[in-house]
Parts: structure tokens; sequence; C-alpha cells
């Protein structure tokens, strides 16, 4: 029994994989480059979005915006007229807690890929699912929030494990929390060696800019990363 | 096609209620109450745990512990001497994003329920999955950490309508954020009319003594609630 479950679990993330890959197609063709961001409830993925993406030289920015239910972000997203497209993932088994590639295939005619440099994919808020679903991105950000705890690399190593950029978010509250930052950037290493990382406050603006660069770079790469 | 797949869906929550009905039934039957305890990632179930499970009058308590991996949370428990049983849902599916039914029965086996008055399940850190699947439980409770935001409730409707006890913690930041206690107990009156809430704070104590009587109550409660 175990093992059939196995193969099936395997081909649900093997087709996943083949239209991830046809997003991916899709995106290049357009010259567009895609970021998933992704971090648990809360951590602050829309507030970093709404402190850069409007600011971007002569970048054309778009999100696809995912929420089992509501358009809370997008509708915050879509005032600093940026062109956003919301993906709800309620109808599928109550809620789905992660975007999968077919999901964001399905949103693509609503996307004007042409018109775009840049895509921010902002996915459910989920520390476990969405790190097994590539969506054809070229990159994966997370934000993780100080709030979390120091433990949270060990506790959910495959979304840190994949990603190329981790966003350590609200270092405004590191003067009020029981927060060890030195641990967490030593768990962080523990399972993503030297991994990119960047000190953020997504209220006060601290080291956004650094986010800025970040994405600003990405999108004005011509080629696709090797 | 879509037919198709919202019945194997209906037909997994089926069989997973199936199994949850079946603990439900050794939980009555060794005279224990049973509470799932959920929340996102990082809102401090652990922590609201240790401040009270081992201050119970007369009443022997218990923890199962679910993980993706590892046992950070468990050793905690472990050291204020209340027996710990460790899930970890890593075997599936490169991590399993909650704890369902079978994965609980699975464990009881592990668990001395003859022992205990009160077992408390500590879920999976997700604030979608979780609440889609029943374990067997008298309760659930769970914890929302002021440093995710207001608008919670309405991204995460399941979770909220499904509890009987929200736990709002972390309020010992409320003068360090810009957040709306006000609105968001009022998103949650839109998704939960009257559920019942507690203001806490595990890092300093407040309210906790409120949680540690409301687990007394279930706890010391000879009856099956209606």
């Amino acid at each position: 029994m175990h093992r059939v479950k196995v193969r099936v679990v395997e081909d649900a993330l093997d087709a996943n994989n083949t239209i991830a890959r046809a997003n991916r197609a899709d995106f290049d063709r357009a010259g567009v480059r895609v970021v998933n961001l992704m971090s648990a409830p809360g951590a602050g993925k829309t507030t970093l979005l709404e402190r850069v993406v409007g600011s971007l030289d002569g970048l054309r920015a778009g999100v696809l915006e995912g929420d089992v239910q509501g358009s809370y972000d997008a509708d915050r997203l879509a005032s600093l007229h940026v062109p956003v497209t919301q993906i709800n993932t309620d109808p599928g088994f109550g809620g789905e807690c992660h975007l999968d590639a077919n999901m964001v295939r399905s949103a693509l005619p609503a996307v004007s890929l042409e018109s775009l440099d840049l895509l921010v994919i902002e996915n459910v808020g989920n520390l476990v699912c969405p790190a097994e679903f590539r969506v054809g991105e070229d990159a994966r950000v997370m934000v993780s929030s100080i709030t979390e705890g120091e433990d949270q690399p060990l506790k959910y190593p495959l979304m840190f494990r994949t990603c190329e950029l981790v966003l350590v978010n609200k270092i405004d509250l590191l003067p009020h929390l029981d927060f060890d930052l030195e641990k967490f950037l030593h768990n962080l290493d523990a399972v993503n060696p030297g991994v990119a990382r960047m000190l953020v406050s997504a209220r006060t603006g601290e080291g956004v800019e650094g986010w800025r660069d970040w994405l600003q770079e990405l999108g004005a790469r011509p080629e696709v990363p090797a």
C-alpha cells in the first residue's frame, strides 16, 4: 500500500514539474524573470513587495497573488498601480495550501507577459507544501520573520534549503524579542550553507534597498540563469 | 476530470473522519480529553504549552507533538517531565503539512492513554490543511500571533471558523507593532462570531492563567461534551 501511495505522489510531482517547465519556457520566451515568494502566514511578503515593486528603475513588474480566499493582498498591491492577478485556491480541497504549476499556468492568460520584465508570484502563506512545487520560477525567495523563532530552518528545512534568498524580516522588533540572531543564522547555514540573506524591516524600511536592488538585478538579467 | 478529483478528495476526508471517530472512541474509553492545538509556524504553541502543562491541578497531561522533522519542541516539553510522543510527518510526500487521524492513530500505541486525563496534540505549523483533518479531538484551539496581522481570520477562514478557542498571542509586542486589535477581533467575529478568545503573552506570562484554567476545566470534565 505504502509503495503505491509513494508512486502516485511522485507521479503528481512529475506532472507538476512538466507544467512548471512549460511555464518557464513561456516566461523565457516573453523575457520575463519570475520570483516565487514564500513564507509563513503573516511574515510580511506583501508589505515587502509594497516597499519595492513601484520603485524599480525601468523595469515593468507584475504580481501573481496566491491566496486561499479573498483578495486583501492583491488590493493593497493594485493600489500601487502594479498589474496584479489573483489566484484563489479555495475551489480545491476546501483551500489548497500552496500554488502549483498548473494553478499558475491557468492564470497566465490573464497575465500580460509581453508587457512585463519581472513577475513576482506571492505564494500562499505556508512553510511546508509550497517548497514541493516548482511553478516555473527563476528564483525562490523566502521571508522569515524573527518573531517565528530561531529554530524555523531546522523545523522547515525543505523551504529554507530550496531558496536563493532569505529575507529576515521584522528586525525592528529585535530589541523586544528573545531572539538570538546568531543562532538563527547558524541554523540557516546548517540547512542551506551560505545562502544569500538580508536583514530587513518591512515596517521601517530598514534594509529594503538591498531587496529592491536584488529584484532590479534579476529583472534586468537578459539571459536565463544557468 | 474535476468531478472525479473532488470525489477522491471527499473519499479521503471520509476515511479520515472514520479513523478520527475510532480515535475519539479510544480517548473516551480511556477517559482522556483531547485538544488539537494549531497555528502558523512560530506563533507560540510550544511556549504556551510549556507555560501551563506542568501546573494543572491533579490532571495527568501528555503531549503528542507533530513536526515535519526533528524533535525540537518535544525535547522542550519533555524537560518539564510531561510524557511526550513525537510524530514526524516527513516520510510522506517530503513532509506532510498537517496531522491526520491516521497519523495520530499510528502513534497511539506509544501513548499510555490509561495514565492520562488530558492529551494535547500539537499540530504542524500551518493555517490551512490542519483545519481539514479532524483527529478525534474534543476541542480545537488555535494560536494567532498578533505579529501576523489583523487580516488572518479573513485569509485563513476555515482554521478560525472550526476552533473552540483562539489564543491571541504575543500581546507584549502590542506597543511595538502597527496592529489594530479591534480590527482583528472584528475580523475574527466575522468568521466565527463570539468564539472564545484570550489575549495572552507566552513570553511574559500575561493572560496564561486563563488558558491554564480552560485546559483544567476541559481535562476535568467527566462527560463527553455534547
